[in-house]
């Protein structure tokens, strides 16, 4: 990006009224729509410092947090550069994956990491109904902590997936879409079909199509979601979505047929996951440790999955989608056909073909986490920023 | 704090004839009084330019080395954000919890891994007489190799835990003490009780009370150690404790009776812990890896502790402190009785009342490990503190 | 060393005419004798300048990921010194050990990881024939990833030890012989002896002695390569070393007589490794999960490494060096017979007299790292080292 493309950005984003200093990322429909284009533009211009070799650190030092409760390579990494990018270090927080901690741990572990901590990035996305839960109650240990003069400050909380949503992944998306299509307001009218498809795992979190309907919603597309009867998402956030495509002058559908979801989509998001009910199940059985019962319910969820491996995005069905030519996107690691599984999400052919462009769509998501960071930390962005494209200190010596 | 008040401890600090550069922290009572006053201020002094938003960078490179021998989250994270403070690295070295390393190991290791070390964190607090002893013969491999010309600069050793002593622990709690009352002078005559308390786990460290007493009982305090017969510490420990106590014109005295403990106690900090000669069974059984032998030592240790569940620091209890408001203190987490156990160390009443200040106990730690390291690796640390104040680069931009 | 010193080695740097940028380093034997030499000099001036209490931070920010795809601790020790030295945060990749990540995973996590990436090193030596193949793998992702617009920036590849080479060690190596003997020109017409020697364990990777007579073969040195009938290693690595040894004006011969190559040696390296065959065999096993076929092959290999018992580096086999004084070199860590196993690589009376000397040989491995990491990412190295000089940022603040 040119540095002139840069500096209007940052005018651009001076105008946003924007209220995330010292707030928490954790749903994005509980974000106003200023800042969520603050945050876009955040990362925008964070990516443009970087690629012009301009060193984006806030902080001379600095602990980021990262609490993963479940396993993560892409967002471990996108993490890690986003806090490193700024200046921060990030120290991990490993609590074995097996332990749920709630109550009188978790209020004083949250503050035992924070002394000198700026940010805490947290994955949670193994217990339906209780990732999300446990993000806030961390925010209202630190909220205390803070308040009681623990705390010199109140670290925030930066939702790296939970049972509901997947805020830096789907916010990753619309940049993605935002450079593919030239702006969000191109987006106003486009079909975006998040769909169901066939893999050979089970358990997947709901996490990613949830924050992609409630995210796509807000800007007038036709948010098409379609899955097999049964596979149920949790039913707030099809409402939620439901009400923003109102609001935004977009549609929301749901239906049971993959076809029907491409039809004439412009964008296509075919993405695995579990019926709420089994994520359900299974929480309850990891919960009670009953392995037995928990080999049983994988085995009858495997067996669902195979009445539906038709749900898989192919040539055929890419041709349904307007001019045979829609957008395909991926969170990754896809489930390729014959690459990485014997039948998946995606035929070999229609990956290959977009291979590149998921790599970019991913390549957004160091700069989405730098964004929700310097929003929730620094009072007044345009100026830091404005402050760090004059200076121009370089981000390495070549 | 006001700048000012960090500028006068600045000046008290210089007038402090300590002779910390360039040594090690294993035993506080291996300190000398201008010592320990001095690592108290610089931790102090530390705080204030962290919470004055004044950058406490020393360094622009290095590595601070963490050798965790046993589980760890709040000293480790203590130890990462000391680090991080003063512009240096954490990394790990992670050996494996059941390997005892010895002889040409360790003299080895400690040189491999210090070529642009500046300090090592150690925690071994598993094997009773090792621990301490472990820390000296990585000190005794680093001088070798720092005479030698092997390595540039010889790194200091922090003691975060051994099988004696817990400094890092004692010095924040000593901190917390000194804000809470007013001053180190203002603990002359006050009375402390470090009791045993009832757990229902075993094996826990014997390092917290041993530090405790070794370190409290050098400021002209009544120490009141109390546990049941039977929970002995190491007996160099109660002697060291009974000199300073002599030296600094206080008391040192031993019973087997919380409640005479606590009888007009100005402090409290009662705490499991496994007897000594239980700890020496311990430690010969994991060297020999007979796995029967410890779940039969275990289940023996439990039942003697179930003979002494009255321990509880209770409300009855603390109404035979002084005005029954003594302060409660804990080095965190407590086994809390109907909450993180069914019966444990503390009510849930009494610590609910305290909580927030055992909080506060432990933000002293992250900045006592940074003063020891400052004081360890600065020659003139009140000079080089005061140009840090005079310069006032931000530690963020916010 | 002195600041002259420094100075006159940037000039004899400025004079090489290096091809390093933007390549990663893989094998010596593909790199120049200017590349060769440069990577010394910079690593002797990066050393020089940490000596100076010049700071050597070329980043502002910026990961170096490591991927050990084995175990490590001065390597990884190693990588991690260098990063930070230069102003890289250290981020591992952690696959876990026992799987083989080939294709699309390779090429998809090879981006994920690299969005703000400088550098990133791998360790991959336990399959044979698949070590160096996976690195050239991750390159030609990167290369893939960088042309189609993924990447900001092509991160570059240093060989941390595969199945063929192992340039961090030989080169460190190297500029212990270039101390020792007061110059790479001083080592024309020594000899050196690259020796097998028995060791109680098995399936020890063939990369140093690889690496040794592949590096040592190009500086007119008497190359002795010796091992029992049977320890072959990759036939290409000697045909490499014969070649180059021609070039230089030496020699290369292959004995299985350890006593025959210890004669008049100046230089010996005895070291244990397991039979090509038997890495093969390994290999296969290993990716079909066979453990009892791994089990009798390592009892196999052991018995017949109990053959050769007397390959061990003695007193009796050190007369026989050039004056009785041949310098003995070794990788770390050494199977010293009676002291870390009953019979080993090395007597305890030849390590002990040469133990201080093993580890400054070691301690030029992290300079050699970030000497390799400066001449990739850097355009003109002598002149971004002659600012550091001139500038002259203290490292630290004492």
């Amino acid at each position: 990006m040119a540095q002139d493309g840069i500096a209007s950005k940052i005018k651009e984003l001076s105008k946003l009224r924007m209220d995330m200093h010292g707030k928490d990322f954790l749903l994005t429909w509980e974000k106003s729509d200023a800042d969520i284009r603050g945050t876009l533009l955040t990362a925008e211009i964070l990516k443009g410092l970087y690629e012009s070799n301009i060193s984006c650190v806030l902080f001379k030092s600095g602990l980021a947090v990262s609490n993963f409760r479940d396993n993560s390579t892409r967002t471990r990494f996108s993490f890690a550069s986003a806090s490193n990018l700024l200046g921060l270090a990030v120290q991990d927080l490993d609590e074995g994956k097996s332990q749920i901690a709630h109550g009188e741990t978790v209020r004083e572990t949250a503050n035992m990491i924070s002394f000198l901590t700026k940010v805490i990035g947290i994955r949670d996305d193994m217990y339906i109904h209780e990732g999300n839960k446990y993000m806030r109650e961390v925010g209202s240990a630190l909220d205390e902590g803070f308040k009681k003069g623990v705390l010199a400050q109140r670290p925030n909380i930066v939702n790296l997936q939970c049972d509901i949503d997947h805020p830096t992944q789907s916010m990753a998306d619309l940049c993605h879409l935002k450079q593919v299509f030239g702006g969000l307001d191109k987006l106003k009218g486009k079909k975006i079909a998040m769909t169901w498809a066939f893999s050979p795992s089970y358990g997947k979190p709901l996490s990613v199509p949830q924050g992609i309907i409630g995210l796509m919603s807000r800007f007038g597309m036709e948010v098409s979601l379609a899955y097999p009867e049964g596979y149920d998402l949790i039913p707030d956030t099809l409402k939620v979505s439901e009400k923003q495509s109102k609001q935004s002058g977009g549609s929301f559908t749901v239906t049971h047929s993959m076809e029907e979801a491409f039809k004439n989509a412009d964008i296509v998001y075919p993405k695995s996951w579990a019926p709420m009910k089994v994520m359900e199940e299974r929480t309850q059985l990891l919960r009670a440790g009953q392995r037995d019962a928990l080999k049983d319910l994988e085995k009858r969820c495997l067996e669902n999955n195979a009445r539906f491996k038709n749900w898989e995005c192919n040539e055929r069905l890419m041709s349904k989608t307007k001019g045979g030519k829609a957008l395909y996107m991926h969170c990754l690691p896809a489930d390729i056909t014959g690459v990485s599984c014997r039948e998946g999400e995606v035929s070999a052919k229609v990956f290959e073909k977009y291979r590149i462009p998921t790599y970019q769509e991913a390549g957004f998501k160091p700069f989405i986490i730098a964004s929700m960071i310097v929003l929730s930390r620094v009072k007044n962005p345009a100026k830091t920023l404005a402050a760090l494209l004059k200076t121009r200190v370089p981000r390495y010596i070549e």
